[in-house]
Protein backbone atom coordinates (compact mmCIF):
# COMPACT_ATOMS: atom_id res chain seq x y z
CA UNK A 1 0.00 0.00 0.00
CA UNK A 2 1.20 3.52 -0.56
CA UNK A 3 0.97 5.46 2.77
CA UNK A 4 1.11 9.37 3.30
CA UNK A 5 2.12 10.20 6.46
CA UNK A 6 1.60 13.41 7.34
CA UNK A 7 3.66 15.12 10.53
CA UNK A 8 6.13 11.68 9.62
CA UNK A 9 9.20 14.41 11.30
CA UNK A 10 7.25 14.26 14.89
CA UNK A 11 7.80 11.88 17.93
CA UNK A 12 4.65 10.06 16.93
CA UNK A 13 4.84 10.60 13.51
CA UNK A 14 8.75 8.77 13.03
CA UNK A 15 7.18 5.63 15.22
CA UNK A 16 4.66 5.30 12.67
CA UNK A 17 6.85 5.58 9.77
CA UNK A 18 8.46 2.99 11.32
CA UNK A 19 5.59 1.02 12.22
CA UNK A 20 3.81 0.96 8.85
CA UNK A 21 7.13 1.26 7.26
CA UNK A 22 7.61 -2.57 7.55
CA UNK A 23 4.41 -3.54 5.42
CA UNK A 24 4.01 -0.35 3.14
CA UNK A 25 5.14 2.05 0.83
CA UNK A 26 5.80 5.06 3.11
CA UNK A 27 5.60 8.79 2.02
CA UNK A 28 6.86 10.81 4.58
CA UNK A 29 5.26 14.35 4.69
CA UNK A 30 6.01 17.40 7.05
CA UNK A 31 6.37 21.27 6.74
CA UNK A 32 10.38 20.74 6.22
CA UNK A 33 12.79 17.95 6.46
CA UNK A 34 10.81 15.26 4.37
CA UNK A 35 10.22 13.37 1.63
CA UNK A 36 7.33 16.05 0.66
CA UNK A 37 6.62 19.67 2.17
CA UNK A 38 3.00 19.65 3.12
CA UNK A 39 1.91 22.49 5.75
CA UNK A 40 -2.20 20.99 6.79
CA UNK A 41 -2.68 24.85 8.15
CA UNK A 42 -2.74 25.51 4.07
CA UNK A 43 -5.34 24.10 2.04
CA UNK A 44 -2.90 25.08 -1.06
CA UNK A 45 -0.14 23.30 0.80
CA UNK A 46 -2.16 20.12 0.56
CA UNK A 47 -3.61 20.12 -2.81
CA UNK A 48 -0.06 20.34 -3.98
CA UNK A 49 1.00 17.93 -1.72
CA UNK A 50 -1.63 15.45 -2.82
CA UNK A 51 -1.37 16.28 -6.76
CA UNK A 52 2.59 15.66 -7.01
CA UNK A 53 1.89 12.17 -5.28
CA UNK A 54 -1.35 11.07 -7.40
CA UNK A 55 -3.52 8.13 -5.68
CA UNK A 56 -2.45 7.21 -2.57
CA UNK A 57 -4.19 4.22 -0.72
CA UNK A 58 -4.15 5.58 3.11
CA UNK A 59 -3.37 9.09 4.37
CA UNK A 60 -2.15 9.01 8.00
CA UNK A 61 -1.84 12.43 10.02
CA UNK A 62 0.29 12.68 13.35
CA UNK A 63 0.37 16.97 12.44
CA UNK A 64 -1.36 19.60 14.82
CA UNK A 65 -0.23 21.75 17.22
CA UNK A 66 -2.77 23.72 19.91
CA UNK A 67 -2.19 26.34 22.43
CA UNK A 68 -1.46 25.08 25.80
CA UNK A 69 -1.88 28.10 28.49
CA UNK A 70 -3.98 28.78 31.67
CA UNK A 71 -7.23 29.14 30.80
CA UNK A 72 -7.36 32.69 32.69
CA UNK A 73 -4.90 33.36 29.60
CA UNK A 74 -7.22 31.74 26.80
CA UNK A 75 -9.03 34.39 24.20
CA UNK A 76 -10.61 33.37 21.08
CA UNK A 77 -7.66 33.43 19.32
CA UNK A 78 -5.97 31.25 21.12
CA UNK A 79 -8.51 28.57 20.54
CA UNK A 80 -8.29 29.84 16.89
CA UNK A 81 -4.46 28.40 16.10
CA UNK A 82 -5.88 24.93 17.33
CA UNK A 83 -9.06 25.46 15.30
CA UNK A 84 -6.92 25.63 12.24
CA UNK A 85 -4.04 23.61 13.13
CA UNK A 86 -4.93 20.20 14.26
CA UNK A 87 -8.77 20.45 13.93
CA UNK A 88 -9.11 21.86 10.23
CA UNK A 89 -5.84 21.20 9.48
CA UNK A 90 -6.36 17.42 9.72
CA UNK A 91 -9.71 17.62 8.63
CA UNK A 92 -8.73 19.41 5.36
CA UNK A 93 -6.42 16.59 4.80
CA UNK A 94 -9.59 14.25 4.47
CA UNK A 95 -11.94 16.73 2.42
CA UNK A 96 -9.09 17.49 -0.44
CA UNK A 97 -7.39 13.94 0.07
CA UNK A 98 -10.81 11.76 -0.55
CA UNK A 99 -10.52 12.75 -4.36
CA UNK A 100 -7.02 11.05 -4.33
CA UNK A 101 -7.92 7.99 -2.05
CA UNK A 102 -9.25 4.93 -4.28
CA UNK A 103 -12.39 3.45 -3.25
CA UNK A 104 -11.62 1.14 0.25
CA UNK A 105 -8.65 3.47 1.30
CA UNK A 106 -8.26 5.03 4.41
CA UNK A 107 -7.87 7.29 6.33
CA UNK A 108 -6.53 8.06 10.10
CA UNK A 109 -6.25 11.20 12.12
CA UNK A 110 -4.51 11.67 15.47
CA UNK A 111 -6.68 13.32 18.80
CA UNK A 112 -5.13 12.66 22.30
CA UNK A 113 -6.15 11.37 26.22
CA UNK A 114 -7.59 15.02 26.85
CA UNK A 115 -10.46 14.14 24.99
CA UNK A 116 -11.70 12.69 28.19
CA UNK A 117 -9.67 13.39 30.96
CA UNK A 118 -8.41 16.68 30.92
CA UNK A 119 -5.26 18.56 32.52
CA UNK A 120 -4.31 22.50 33.24
CA UNK A 121 -3.86 24.57 30.56
CA UNK A 122 -5.37 21.98 27.95
CA UNK A 123 -8.64 23.25 26.99
CA UNK A 124 -7.85 24.06 23.96
CA UNK A 125 -6.30 20.07 23.39
CA UNK A 126 -9.37 18.51 24.74
CA UNK A 127 -11.69 20.94 22.65
CA UNK A 128 -9.99 19.99 19.36
CA UNK A 129 -9.40 16.56 20.21
CA UNK A 130 -13.01 16.43 21.07
CA UNK A 131 -14.09 18.25 17.94
CA UNK A 132 -12.12 15.16 15.28
CA UNK A 133 -13.37 12.26 17.58
CA UNK A 134 -16.97 13.51 16.49
CA UNK A 135 -16.31 14.31 12.78
CA UNK A 136 -14.69 10.82 12.59
CA UNK A 137 -17.56 9.14 13.75
CA UNK A 138 -19.88 11.05 11.53
CA UNK A 139 -17.79 11.47 8.58
CA UNK A 140 -17.69 7.29 8.64
CA UNK A 141 -20.87 7.27 8.13
CA UNK A 142 -21.07 9.19 4.97
CA UNK A 143 -17.67 9.29 3.24
CA UNK A 144 -18.56 6.90 0.62
CA UNK A 145 -16.85 4.31 -2.07
CA UNK A 146 -15.90 2.54 0.97
CA UNK A 147 -13.39 4.76 2.25
CA UNK A 148 -12.42 4.71 5.77
CA UNK A 149 -11.87 7.20 8.58
CA UNK A 150 -10.75 6.75 12.02
CA UNK A 151 -8.91 8.01 14.61
CA UNK A 152 -6.03 7.39 17.29
CA UNK A 153 -5.95 8.89 20.57
CA UNK A 154 -3.06 7.92 22.21
CA UNK A 155 -1.78 8.83 25.61
CA UNK A 156 1.27 11.10 26.60
CA UNK A 157 4.19 9.31 25.01
CA UNK A 158 6.98 8.16 26.82
CA UNK A 159 9.38 9.85 24.83
CA UNK A 160 7.27 13.23 25.43
CA UNK A 161 7.75 12.62 28.97
CA UNK A 162 11.30 14.50 29.68
CA UNK A 163 9.26 17.67 28.28
CA UNK A 164 5.65 17.51 29.16
CA UNK A 165 5.61 15.19 31.45
CA UNK A 166 5.11 17.58 34.66
CA UNK A 167 2.34 18.50 32.73
CA UNK A 168 0.31 15.41 33.29
CA UNK A 169 0.24 14.03 36.65
CA UNK A 170 -0.43 10.89 37.42
CA UNK A 171 -0.57 10.11 33.43
CA UNK A 172 0.79 6.33 32.63
CA UNK A 173 2.91 7.48 29.68
CA UNK A 174 3.25 5.11 26.54
CA UNK A 175 5.85 3.96 24.52
CA UNK A 176 5.39 6.00 20.70
CA UNK A 177 5.76 2.38 19.50
CA UNK A 178 2.89 1.24 20.75
CA UNK A 179 0.78 4.07 20.12
CA UNK A 180 1.68 3.99 16.23
CA UNK A 181 -0.21 0.29 16.68
CA UNK A 182 -3.37 2.29 16.16
CA UNK A 183 -2.28 3.53 13.11
CA UNK A 184 -1.44 -0.34 12.12
CA UNK A 185 -4.99 -1.24 13.04
CA UNK A 186 -6.74 1.77 11.34
CA UNK A 187 -4.82 1.16 8.08
CA UNK A 188 -4.53 -2.35 7.71
CA UNK A 189 -7.81 -3.89 8.99
CA UNK A 190 -11.08 -2.70 8.15
CA UNK A 191 -12.85 -0.71 11.15
CA UNK A 192 -14.00 2.78 10.19
CA UNK A 193 -15.79 5.77 12.42
CA UNK A 194 -13.43 4.22 15.45
CA UNK A 195 -11.53 6.12 17.96
CA UNK A 196 -8.71 3.68 19.10
CA UNK A 197 -7.62 4.82 22.51
CA UNK A 198 -4.14 3.93 23.39
CA UNK A 199 -3.51 4.68 26.96
CA UNK B 1 -30.77 34.94 40.72
CA UNK B 2 -30.14 36.97 38.01
CA UNK B 3 -29.86 34.50 34.63
CA UNK B 4 -29.31 35.19 31.18
CA UNK B 5 -30.64 33.02 28.54
CA UNK B 6 -28.77 33.66 25.38
CA UNK B 7 -30.69 32.19 22.26
CA UNK B 8 -33.92 32.46 24.21
CA UNK B 9 -35.81 33.02 20.96
CA UNK B 10 -35.58 30.11 19.92
CA UNK B 11 -37.58 26.89 20.59
CA UNK B 12 -35.28 25.25 23.37
CA UNK B 13 -34.37 28.99 23.97
CA UNK B 14 -38.62 29.41 25.42
CA UNK B 15 -38.66 25.84 26.79
CA UNK B 16 -35.16 26.83 29.10
CA UNK B 17 -37.17 30.76 29.93
CA UNK B 18 -40.49 29.55 30.99
CA UNK B 19 -38.66 26.60 32.58
CA UNK B 20 -35.91 28.89 34.71
CA UNK B 21 -38.20 31.80 34.61
CA UNK B 22 -40.64 29.99 37.35
CA UNK B 23 -37.98 30.50 40.10
CA UNK B 24 -35.13 33.14 38.04
CA UNK B 25 -35.07 36.53 37.46
CA UNK B 26 -34.42 36.08 33.95
CA UNK B 27 -32.88 37.73 30.89
CA UNK B 28 -33.91 36.73 27.43
CA UNK B 29 -31.19 37.15 24.67
CA UNK B 30 -31.10 36.95 21.35
CA UNK B 31 -29.75 38.78 18.13
CA UNK B 32 -33.52 40.42 17.75
CA UNK B 33 -36.75 40.44 19.20
CA UNK B 34 -35.89 39.50 23.09
CA UNK B 35 -35.02 41.81 26.06
CA UNK B 36 -31.13 42.65 24.63
CA UNK B 37 -29.18 42.03 21.69
CA UNK B 38 -26.62 39.85 21.75
CA UNK B 39 -24.99 37.60 18.62
CA UNK B 40 -22.62 35.24 20.05
CA UNK B 41 -20.78 35.09 16.46
CA UNK B 42 -19.48 38.54 17.50
CA UNK B 43 -17.42 39.10 21.05
CA UNK B 44 -18.21 42.80 20.61
CA UNK B 45 -21.66 42.13 21.04
CA UNK B 46 -21.08 39.44 23.91
CA UNK B 47 -18.87 41.83 25.63
CA UNK B 48 -21.36 45.20 24.68
CA UNK B 49 -24.40 42.66 26.55
CA UNK B 50 -22.62 42.48 29.55
CA UNK B 51 -21.38 45.28 29.80
CA UNK B 52 -25.10 46.64 29.95
CA UNK B 53 -26.18 43.69 31.82
CA UNK B 54 -23.41 43.93 34.44
CA UNK B 55 -23.22 40.61 36.73
CA UNK B 56 -25.43 37.72 36.41
CA UNK B 57 -25.24 34.53 38.40
CA UNK B 58 -25.42 32.04 35.68
CA UNK B 59 -25.06 32.14 31.94
CA UNK B 60 -27.00 29.75 30.12
CA UNK B 61 -26.87 29.90 25.69
CA UNK B 62 -29.08 27.73 23.63
CA UNK B 63 -27.93 29.76 20.77
CA UNK B 64 -25.80 28.45 17.67
CA UNK B 65 -25.87 27.27 14.00
CA UNK B 66 -23.70 24.76 12.24
CA UNK B 67 -24.42 24.17 8.38
CA UNK B 68 -26.09 20.73 7.98
CA UNK B 69 -24.84 18.98 4.10
CA UNK B 70 -23.73 16.00 2.64
CA UNK B 71 -20.42 15.27 3.51
CA UNK B 72 -19.46 14.65 -0.06
CA UNK B 73 -20.36 18.79 -0.28
CA UNK B 74 -18.86 19.87 2.71
CA UNK B 75 -15.27 21.83 2.23
CA UNK B 76 -13.39 23.96 4.95
CA UNK B 77 -16.02 27.12 4.89
CA UNK B 78 -18.70 25.15 5.60
CA UNK B 79 -17.40 23.68 9.10
CA UNK B 80 -16.05 27.31 9.81
CA UNK B 81 -19.61 28.08 10.20
CA UNK B 82 -20.32 25.93 13.23
CA UNK B 83 -16.74 26.69 14.45
CA UNK B 84 -17.51 30.39 14.46
CA UNK B 85 -20.69 30.04 15.52
CA UNK B 86 -22.00 27.50 17.73
CA UNK B 87 -18.37 26.41 18.66
CA UNK B 88 -16.32 29.73 19.63
CA UNK B 89 -19.80 31.47 20.28
CA UNK B 90 -20.81 30.09 22.77
CA UNK B 91 -16.98 29.58 23.64
CA UNK B 92 -16.80 33.58 23.99
CA UNK B 93 -20.02 34.03 26.29
CA UNK B 94 -17.64 32.02 28.74
CA UNK B 95 -14.45 33.51 28.11
CA UNK B 96 -16.23 37.06 28.21
CA UNK B 97 -18.94 36.01 30.36
CA UNK B 98 -16.66 34.73 33.59
CA UNK B 99 -15.62 38.69 34.24
CA UNK B 100 -19.35 39.03 34.99
CA UNK B 101 -20.39 36.52 36.64
CA UNK B 102 -19.61 36.10 40.53
CA UNK B 103 -17.85 33.54 42.78
CA UNK B 104 -19.93 30.45 42.46
CA UNK B 105 -22.09 31.30 39.38
CA UNK B 106 -22.45 29.12 36.16
CA UNK B 107 -22.63 28.76 32.54
CA UNK B 108 -24.60 26.15 30.42
CA UNK B 109 -24.09 25.29 27.32
CA UNK B 110 -25.94 23.76 24.56
CA UNK B 111 -24.81 20.57 22.31
CA UNK B 112 -26.80 17.82 21.28
CA UNK B 113 -27.46 13.76 20.70
CA UNK B 114 -24.89 14.45 17.42
CA UNK B 115 -22.05 13.63 19.31
CA UNK B 116 -21.94 10.45 19.39
CA UNK B 117 -25.05 9.58 17.60
CA UNK B 118 -24.43 11.34 13.96
CA UNK B 119 -26.87 10.87 11.28
CA UNK B 120 -26.13 11.90 7.44
CA UNK B 121 -25.78 15.86 6.72
CA UNK B 122 -24.24 16.05 10.35
CA UNK B 123 -20.50 15.86 10.31
CA UNK B 124 -20.64 19.74 10.85
CA UNK B 125 -22.58 19.47 13.76
CA UNK B 126 -21.30 16.19 15.06
CA UNK B 127 -17.68 17.88 15.40
CA UNK B 128 -18.93 21.22 17.30
CA UNK B 129 -20.68 19.21 19.75
CA UNK B 130 -17.81 17.08 19.93
CA UNK B 131 -15.79 20.43 20.79
CA UNK B 132 -18.43 21.86 23.43
CA UNK B 133 -18.31 18.76 25.58
CA UNK B 134 -14.76 17.93 25.58
CA UNK B 135 -14.04 21.82 26.43
CA UNK B 136 -16.17 21.88 28.96
CA UNK B 137 -15.17 19.04 30.74
CA UNK B 138 -11.65 20.73 30.61
CA UNK B 139 -12.09 24.29 31.27
CA UNK B 140 -14.49 23.26 34.61
CA UNK B 141 -10.79 21.86 36.67
CA UNK B 142 -9.49 25.27 35.42
CA UNK B 143 -12.34 28.00 35.54
CA UNK B 144 -11.62 28.79 39.42
CA UNK B 145 -13.37 31.47 41.55
CA UNK B 146 -15.90 28.06 42.10
CA UNK B 147 -17.27 29.44 38.46
CA UNK B 148 -18.82 26.13 37.14
CA UNK B 149 -19.14 25.06 33.30
CA UNK B 150 -21.78 22.35 32.30
CA UNK B 151 -23.36 21.48 28.94
CA UNK B 152 -27.06 20.65 28.25
CA UNK B 153 -26.82 17.62 25.35
CA UNK B 154 -30.92 16.97 24.28
CA UNK B 155 -32.06 14.81 21.74
CA UNK B 156 -33.76 15.84 18.61
CA UNK B 157 -37.19 17.62 20.10
CA UNK B 158 -40.30 16.94 19.62
CA UNK B 159 -41.07 20.65 18.51
CA UNK B 160 -38.60 20.39 15.93
CA UNK B 161 -40.16 17.00 14.35
CA UNK B 162 -42.17 18.83 11.60
CA UNK B 163 -38.98 20.52 10.40
CA UNK B 164 -36.38 17.74 11.08
CA UNK B 165 -37.55 14.36 12.29
CA UNK B 166 -36.88 12.57 8.57
CA UNK B 167 -33.55 13.59 8.68
CA UNK B 168 -33.40 11.94 12.36
CA UNK B 169 -34.34 8.54 11.61
CA UNK B 170 -35.17 6.22 14.60
CA UNK B 171 -34.49 9.07 17.42
CA UNK B 172 -37.29 9.16 19.87
CA UNK B 173 -37.47 13.13 20.10
CA UNK B 174 -37.61 14.77 23.49
CA UNK B 175 -40.35 17.59 24.91
CA UNK B 176 -38.31 21.08 25.02
CA UNK B 177 -39.79 20.98 28.68
CA UNK B 178 -37.50 17.64 29.15
CA UNK B 179 -34.30 19.38 27.85
CA UNK B 180 -34.98 22.34 29.83
CA UNK B 181 -34.57 20.10 33.11
CA UNK B 182 -31.37 19.85 32.51
CA UNK B 183 -30.48 24.27 32.55
CA UNK B 184 -32.11 23.49 35.83
CA UNK B 185 -29.91 20.98 36.95
CA UNK B 186 -26.79 22.98 35.88
CA UNK B 187 -28.07 26.37 37.04
CA UNK B 188 -29.35 25.53 40.27
CA UNK B 189 -27.30 21.77 41.22
CA UNK B 190 -24.00 22.08 42.12
CA UNK B 191 -22.37 19.92 39.33
CA UNK B 192 -19.54 21.03 37.23
CA UNK B 193 -17.94 19.42 33.96
CA UNK B 194 -21.03 17.42 33.14
CA UNK B 195 -22.88 16.72 29.79
CA UNK B 196 -26.31 16.37 30.92
CA UNK B 197 -27.61 14.08 27.99
CA UNK B 198 -31.56 14.29 27.84
CA UNK B 199 -32.44 11.71 24.97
Amino acid sequence: MKVLIVGATGTLGKAVTAELGQRHDVIRAARSGADIALDIADTTSIRQAFERLGQVDAVVSTAGTVKFADFAEMQDADYRVGLDNKLMGQVNLVLIGREFVPDGGSFTLTTGILTHDPIRYGSSASMVNGALESFVKAAAIEIGRGQRINAVSPGMLVESVPNYGPYFPGHDPVPAAKAALGFTKSVDGLQTGQVFEIF
